[in-house]
Order: structure tokens, then C-alpha cells, then sequence
């Protein structure tokens, strides 16, 4: 066996989640390699908001089992490694289809060292121009998932106006910039006034707001009097309530992710879905894992918005395994911009 | 001018509403026909849930105004006439298109005689086996609503597991029926023992429940432990988070009216949204007004189901204009099975 660092969670968070809730340990992965896998370092591993679900929720209002049990993902207990997309490189291989030295992405228990199936890894070329943290945002998972939503499940057009929640985040800041890009006017959300100006001056959205300062229904209201006609939501609760109220005849909305409810065990349930008969609104929520196909059309719309400088890289940037909680509990409160990335020592 | 009866709104209710908030005046219509018009004697009204939402709702959670002046039917003021559809025979007309004796259906205010342009009216046939009353019912506007929601929006087949909330009422009966009949297996709610029955021996779904006696999340649980495909819902609030629950992936919920929320200052929002994301859920609201294109579909399959006595049509009866507020009041306190009808006497 090969020893390894790996994260666990040590303890159940009642409310908040805080770096206490996780331990780092020594681990050991096997010394010889099966059959069809592959020896690989962890490179950098991005940091997910939808992971607090799987952590300590009573899943009060989940409803019958037989259908919890077709979620895709299950839940964590205490001793659990989390995991996360990571960038890895091969260090040794039994199978054809990787050699050492060659990067690669995959969904990674949070530790140093694995050993993989091949079947469980995606090539990506690393090169001078797409360094390995760039398959954690502007070609990574969470750039892909705001492309499906916006894209694929929000069909998004030139004729949208668009609100974007949490939209200076991991997935929100592509989200914006996408529908931008397909000539959207597009609304933002964020909860600083720091992340508030880099949704003015650096993404350049139509518009923008801290929710912290200026309530969502007024902001909305203000940049949105005619309706909004698409709505990526990011955070669930009484900012999608804000967020139903301003929609349009026929609006549409893209639920990706719930932050706001992670935490709790008595969620805020919008109170105004008599709108959707109203307004005749459509709401969707989607998960990233069942688009695949339209992978490749992610890569090339955004490898060409890359190259002409168009899409704003930005990402908060973490040292060390054992910073793994903390950019997890910094992400849930908001600290972070962009993506949140934990880069690994080579050494690890 | 003409004498003719009406009834008015004279108090706005603050909880439930009750024949008491409103009255029976005495009104005129025009005695001279203006050009294109005719004069007709409304023959039976239907009485809909929905207009409870246009009565004394405060619209805490309306949101933005420009929004909400978009929407289809306006607020209900201290002296305004309600309005629901009608069947109605012709007296006098200034246009060739409508002839004395002639049958219409309108959406039609509460008064037993009126004038109206003849661009309002839409002609229907009248026989032995098409009485007026059944262009209120099994040929009417709630049916016509359930076939847009169940086929239309819904998309109903013959793998759809399907709930149907207020299955026992005017647009639930159809909607349980339809989907019945293009093979989805159904499962129905409804709110006393008489109606439990109805659901079970008369229109024959595959399961059917008392949610005062059940709780909706036990029942659904029990008789759809795989998970629904389909939610036809008309009553929203608790009784639609609990049918959040029970959604199989890739579910659709379909939101015709919220009978639950109309009364309520203080709606109850589901709290299980975060379940869209998990299970890929989508919700969609609608108003029949929009799909006029569909009615043709809807007559020849519901005349084709009618003619092989595959349809079970009831309508609880009121008799006379003045019985109209109780009919309304009764509809909303569910105690009613089918369409709530009001027929007036030929001279009134």
C-alpha cells in the first residue's frame, strides 16, 4: 500500500458548515495496480456548493425512498471522503489508454494520490494556453453546467432578459456570461459589494446588485419592469421567491443549485407559484451528469470565446490538501469568487 | 333598457368567501340592439374555482406591477359582476351571424339576460344528446381545460404514472378521466368519503384517497412507491409539496389552479424545491385561453369517448341566478362532486 493524505468529514454540521467538520489523515491506496487502472496525482481540485446537500440534511421534505434512492448522489456520514471534479496527471498506468505524464479530469475523492479505473477518467490537454486549472472553470465542470443550463435547458436568445443568481460564483459567473455572449441582457446577483463591482466591470453585465443591500423583488423590479423571460437560479428560497415575482408571460426558469437551502432543515418554500398558472412559467432543474452530449459543444463555443478574449477567467485559489474544508465553508459563505480551487504541493 | 337580475360582489371577504359577500340586484341591458349584438338568455352557468384568486387577494406575493397587470383576468372590486362561462340561447341579433334560437357559449357575468357582440359568443350545437348543460361539462371549458393540461401540457401516455389533486371536481373528474383513458395508470385525491367513492366506483381509477383521511405523502408513498411521471394539480400549497415528493425522475407537474392558496394571505410555499434539481422536475403553469388551437382535438376525442360511454360527466346542480354565490361558495369548500352547475329558469 502507498500512504496518501485524504479529507474526511469528522463530525455533522447542525447549521453552518466550518473547516471543524472535516479532519486530514493518512490514507493508503493499493501499491500494485489492478487490472485497467491508473496511479494519478491530484493536481487541483475545484470545490462544489451542491455537496453541502449531501451533508447532514434530514432530507425532511425528500419524500418517499424509492424515489431518494434514484438520486445521483448519496448521502455523507461521519469517516466519508468527499469528493469533488479534479485535474490529475497519470503517474503509472496498466492500461493502453494512459501513459504516465498524460492530465486528466474525473470526480476525486478529496485525497493526494488514487488509484482509478480508466473507464472513470477524461483526457484533457494541458498545454501553455489551457494550464490544468482551466478544466476546473472556463472548461470545467461548473462552466459545463452553466452551459447546459443556460443553453440546453434555458434555450437562452438574444431576446432574453436575464437573471442570473449568485452570478459572481463558480457557475454563475459562466451562467451570466453566457447568455451574454449569446446576447442576452443579463441581471446579476451577489452578496458583496467587491463581487457587485466585478459583475459591473468585469463580466460587464446589463445590470447588477448586492442582495445584501438592495432587497431582490425591488432590484428586479428596477432592472426588470417589463419581466424577466429566463431565470438562472443558483440559490433557491426567498431570492427565488423575489426572482418568480419578476418574471414575465411565459417565463422560464433553470434551477441549478439550492445554496440557500443546503443548510437548512426547514427550507423557505416560495410562497407565489399561483404565478406559474398566471403567467403561464415553466421551471426546470437539471443536473449537469445527464448532458454529456452536448459536451462538445460547450468546448467549442467556449474555446472560441476564450481565444477572442471574450469569457473573464477568474477563480479563488486555495493551497494544499488540508485547505479543502476551508474553501468548501468559504464558497457556502460567500468569501469566494469565481471558482473555488485548491491547488496540491507536486510534492503531495 | 331592460330589467334583468345580477349578482354583485358587496363585501370583499377576508377568509373564506360565503353567499353573503355577495347579492342579487336588479340591473338593465340596453333595449335597443347596438350593431353586431345580440340579446340571449343565459340558460346555465358553470362556477370556477379560479375566479377565487380575482376576489379580495391582497397579492403580497404578486410581485412587480408591470408583471402583474399583464395578467389574463383582473381583481373583483365591492360592486363588480363575477363572471364564469354559460351556455345561453339567442333572442334577437343585428348580425347574420346569429339567429333567435341559436345556442352559444360565453364567459358570461352573473345576469340572467344580456347584450353582447356577437365576436364574444361561440356557437355550439344543441340536441338529445348534447344538452346545454354539457357544454358546461363533459364538452366545456373545465373539460377543455383538463384535456390542455393532461395532453397538451402534460403530454399524458400510456407509461405515465399519474396524480390528479381534486380528482372528484370539475376539471380534476376530466383530467383523471383523459389520462385514464390514453392508458396512464391514475391515482386520485379528493376530500370526503362520498367522493372517495365516486373516484373508485364510478370513474374507475387505479387508486384513490381521502387526503383528510391520508395524508397526501402516505398515499402517494403507497400507491406510487416507483415514483410519479405525472402531477395534475389543482390545489397546490401542502398537498402539492407532498406531491413534489412523490415525483419519480424526470417528472412533469402540470399547475391548472391552486384552489388551496386563492383564500390565503399567507400562502404555503413547498419547501422541496432542491428536489427539481435531484430528480430533474419540471413544473408548468397554464390557462386554457391560450390553446384555443387544441379544441378541435379535444371535441373529436371527447365526442368519440362520449358516444362509447367512456366518460362518466356529473355536475352538482343549483337552480336560479340567485343560487349562484352559494354554488361558488360550495365549489370552494369542496362540497361538490363534478362540475358546479347553475341553471336559471326559462323566465328569468
Amino acid at each position: 500500500m502507498t500512504s496518501v493524505s485524504e479529507i474526511r468529514l469528522v463530525k455533522l454540521p447542525e447549521g453552518n458548515i466550518t473547516p471543524e467538520h472535516f479532519g486530514c489523515f493518512d490514507a493508503s491506496v493499493p501499491a500494485v495496480l489492478p487490472a485497467g487502472a491508473v496511479r494519478l496525482r491530484n493536481v487541483c481540485f475545484g470545490v462544489n456548493a451542491g455537496m453541502r446537500s449531501r451533508i447532514g440534511r434530514a432530507g425532511a421534505h425528500d419524500g418517499n425512498k424509492a424515489a431518494a434512492t434514484h438520486s445521483y448522489a448519496g448521502q455523507l456520514g461521519v469517516g466519508d471522503v468527499p469528493q469533488s471534479d479534479a485535474v490529475a496527471q497519470v503517474l503509472e498506468s496498466t492500461t493502453a489508454d494512459f501513459k504516465p505524464g498524460d492530465w486528466v479530469v474525473h470526480i476525486a475523492p478529496w485525497r493526494t494520490r488514487d488509484v482509478v479505473q480508466a473507464s472513470k477518467l477524461r483526457r484533457v490537454d494541458v498545454g501553455a494556453k489551457t494550464p490544468p486549472e482551466m478544466y476546473l472553470t472556463a472548461l470545467g465542470h461548473t462552466a459545463f453546467t452553466a452551459y447546459v443550463g443556460m443553453v440546453e435547458v434555458g434555450k437562452v436568445g438574444a431576446k432574453d432578459s436575464v437573471y442570473v443568481s449568485a452570478a459572481a460564483g463558480g457557475v454563475g459567473s459562466y451562467a451570466a456570461q453566457i447568455a451574454r455572449l449569446r446576447g442576452a441582457r443579463v441581471i446579476g446577483s451577489t452578496g458583496s459589494a467587491e463581487k457587485l463591482a466585478y459583475l459591473r466591470d468585469e463580466l460587464k453585465l446589463s445590470a447588477a446588485f448586492n442582495y445584501k443591500a438592495t432587497a431582490v423583488a425591488e432590484a428586479l423590479a428596477e432592472f426588470a419592469p417589463e419581466g424577466l423571460s429566463l431565470c438562472y437560479d443558483n440559490v433557491g428560497g426567498e431570492q427565488l421567491e423575489a426572482a418568480i415575482a419578476a418574471m414575465g408571460e411565459h417565463g422560464r426558469i433553470v434551477l441549478c443549485g439550492m445554496v440557500s437551502d443546503y443548510a437548512q432543515p426547514d427550507a423557505h418554500g416560495p410562497r407565489n407559484l399561483h404565478l406559474f398558472i398566471k403567467r403561464r412559467l415553466c421551471m426546470t432543474g437539471f443536473t449537469v451528469l445527464e448532458h454529456e452530449s452536448a459536451r462538445a459543444d460547450f468546448e467549442a463555443s467556449m474555446r472560441g470565446w476564450l481565444s477572442r478574449d471574450e469569457v473573464v477567467v477568474r477563480s479563488t485559489v486555495f493551497e494544499g490538501i488540508d485547505a479543502l474544508p476551508r474553501a468548501f465553508s468559504s464558497l457556502l459563505a460567500g468569501a469566494t469568487t469565481g471558482r473555488a480551487v485548491v491547488r496540491l504541493d507536486a510534492a503531495a
